[in-house]
Parts: C-alpha cells; structure tokens; sequence
C-alpha cells in the first residue's frame, strides 16, 4: 500500500485518493469484502455521470442540507466506505448541525464496527471535531427489517425525523420511509430502489457532496427548504445525463 | 470466506457466485488490489445492459469465435479476474482451437502469475484439459508500450494474428491494434477506449462470453466470419440498449 504519492495534477488524481483512503480502510478492518465491489459500481456511475456534480445534484444536497437544518433531531449515518471516503466532513457537517453521527453498516460486525470508531475517533482528536458517535451499542429496532441491519440507536436513527443515509440499501431505506422520517440518501445509480424510495436523493459522489455542504455551511446562502422540489424530477435530470452522454 | 451456499433459484444467483469466485481468487492471490474495484464496475455496466447477452453481443461473440478460427495463430490471452471467472471454459476454447493461452496482468508480479498458474493448471487437471498455459516467461515485447505490461511471450500474444483480451487497457489495445492483430476485447463499457479501439468489441460478461462460445463450438452452427461486421455500430446497438433502460 504505502504512502500516496500521486499528484495533484494527475487526471485520475481523486479517483486514485478515494482508492488509496478504501485500502487503508480495508486494512484497518474496517470494510466488509465486498466494499471495493461497491466502490467499483460507485466509479462506473460517477464515470457515466461525468465525474463533478451536476446542477440537479445542488440543487438536491441544497434541499437536503435545508432538511436537516430545519429538522428536530437530525442524524448522518455512516458506514466503512464512507467513513474512509469522507468521515472527517461527514463529522464536521454533524457538528455544523448539532447532531450525532450514527455508524450503520450492512454487514455488521463488532469488530468491523470498533475499527471505523477507532478511525473517526483519530479524525475528531485530529481535527478537534466533537461529534458524538453512535452505533456501538444499539438498542432499537428499525421496525420491518430483520437480521442486524434493523439494529440501530434509540437516540440516533430511532428516534430522528431527518436521516442522511450514504449508500443505502433499498429495504433498510423503505423502512426509514415507513417510518415517517425524512430520508436523504446519496447515491450515483438514480435508478436503485433506495434513490427511488428516498425523499430526497443526492446523485452524487459521497466526497464530493460532503465538500458541497461544508461549502453551504461556510457561506452566506440562505439555504430554505425547496418547496418546488419533487424528487423523481430530480432523479430523472440525472437520468438524463448519463443517457445524453451515452448518446453523443 | 467458506462453502458457496447460495441457491441457483436465488434470484443474484449468477452475481454471488463471481463474487464468490473472485473471492477464493483473491485469498489465493490471484488478484491486484483493484482486482474487486474493476469487478464493481463489470457489475454495474451489467446491471446497466440487463444482465443477459444481447443480441448485437452474441453477432460480435459468432464473428469474434470465427476470427479465431480462421487464424493462423490465434491467442486467448487471461488476467486473474478472468481465470477466476471463466478460467475453465476458456481453456476449453483454446484447447477446441488447438492454441495456447497466455497469462497477461497489468500488474505484473511473479506471485500473481505463479498463483494464476497452479490455480489453472488445476483445472487442466481436474478436467482433462491439455492447453498450454503461457505468460510465465515473457521473452518479447509489445512495441510502443513501457513497463512490465509490455511483456509478452514470443510463442503467444507477439506472433498471433487474432488474439482475444478480455477486459484490456487502452493503451495495450492500441499497441496490439498497430502491431497489425485481429483485437477481439471483451468489455462491458460499450464507451471504452478499449471497446472502441478493437477490432471486434463483444459488450457481454466474460462468463458468459465463454459459454456462448462453447456453445457455438459444440454446436452445428456454421460459424463464418462477418464480412458486415462494423465493431463501431455494434457497439453502438449496446449504448442504445443502456440509454433505453436508462430512458424508460
């Protein structure tokens, strides 16, 4: 593995960085096997949609960050891949808002799960960040699910109003849906189920979108809730991109 | 890792077990880091082309299979990914084309070969199969190319004049297109530099490429090249098929 030593100007310079931040990851323990599979997807859809955040997808994590702004008990929920990927801005924008983070993977292992507090826990000591992070110890239950992806914090996911759900899967988000909450979810494929299930969905790369609303919270924007906003036009805009781009 | 147990009724029957191949690929150290990255990418131009062999796949895979039989020297070339994948049925294509194989990874290192090696060479065993196996001793190189992926053998991929290479870099496509070769390369991104600099593109996943192969060589089909073949309209017909999944 050793040290990253691309430059800056290198054309494929932050597709090689995420890669480098998921090998890391990957030896610390903290990603399931299939991890870099879902990485690959992830790059194949970011390839298809040019690589850089489209109009819809502002407009989309603007409509978001208004959410969760506005929102009683906001929550980020965080697994390995995101947490490699962006877990320092994923904690900063927690902080922005005064809401925990909630560590929520699929393929929950104790020892998976101890490796990515670990890792954040450094960031926060690092970056002097005071985000409180959930998932340790969960005791609720996300009704309608089985297995230990319905685990999750009574005081975190259980029991917020507004969840943001980096790469989601499509039950655990109907699930959230059902439960009255709204979801945004961030993910590049705006035909999977969660994208489609989701209130609000972010199709965008996890970095880049976490970068976006760092930006937002440092600037001036007034951001309000988009009450124009439907999200299957949304998602049909970023449709359209990948089907424009297959066609020329 | 263990046992695969998933059932052939299982509806992601096909996608656990490459998974599953690729696992036992990786801890027997067939595989590059990025081995489960590039895999990612398959499954999502996958997803994206409906998981199945179109029809403008199987025209290419007919013409592809006839250019090899026609050729004085024809060459399947493998990678660690694909000798996970469909290592056995192209061997047995090789083997039905009485030519070798030829072990061809960009990133080279003795282990990944010797691995790539033992695990082919069990096959072979296992099931009777006589193919050379080359890439052990490369002792030529591909003009215009630096590095070890330069490296080629003499007896293989240097003196054919049809040569198959599933999932090729564009730069080493390129290099094999201008020595004067036949490049059959089987990709799933229709929009590659590989997929546009071949001479025969067969959009499909290797597995299943293979056993369509097979099939066509165990079966009656008089198999004679395509003289109306044009490599850039096919690929056109599978952007066509992503754009109109994307569409609808």
């Amino acid at each position: 593995m050793g040290e990253f030593t691309a430059d800056e100007s290198h054309p494929r310079y932050n597709s090689l960085l995420s890669r480098h931040k998921l090998e890391i990851a990957a030896s610390k323990g903290m990603l399931a096997d299939s991890a870099m599979i879902a990485h690959g997807r992830v790059e194949a859809f970011d390839y298809l949609l040019g690589e850089e955040s489209s109009n819809n997808a502002i407009i989309a994590t603007k409509n978001a960050l208004a959410h969760l702004n506005a929102a009683k008990r906001p929550i980020i929920t965080i697994n390995g891949n995101t947490a490699a990927l962006a877990g320092k801005e994923l904690m900063q924008i927690a902080e922005a808002l005064n809401c925990p983070i909630e560590i929520n993977i699929f393929y929950r292992t104790e020892k998976r799960i101890s490796a990515i507090i670990e890792h954040l826990e450094a960031i926060k000591t690092e970056h002097g960040i005071t985000t409180k992070i959930l998932g340790e110890k969960p005791d609720a239950k996300i009704p309608g699910l089985e297995g230990p992806r319905a685990n999750c914090c009574h005081e975190g996911i259980f029991s917020s109003d507004v969840i943001l759900v980096p790469l989601e899967d499509g039950d655990r988000c109907e699930a959230l849906v059902k439960m009255g909450k709204t979801v945004i979810v961030v993910d590049l494929n705006p035909m999977s189920r969660s994208a489609k299930m989701a209130s609000i969905t972010i199709v965008d790369e996890i970095s880049r979108v976490a970068k976006n609303m760092i930006d937002l919270i440092e600037s001036d924007y007034k951001n309000e809730m988009d009450i124009d906003f439907v999200n299957k036009k949304n998602l049909q805009k970023s449709i359209n991109i990948i089907a424009a781009n297959y066609m020329s």
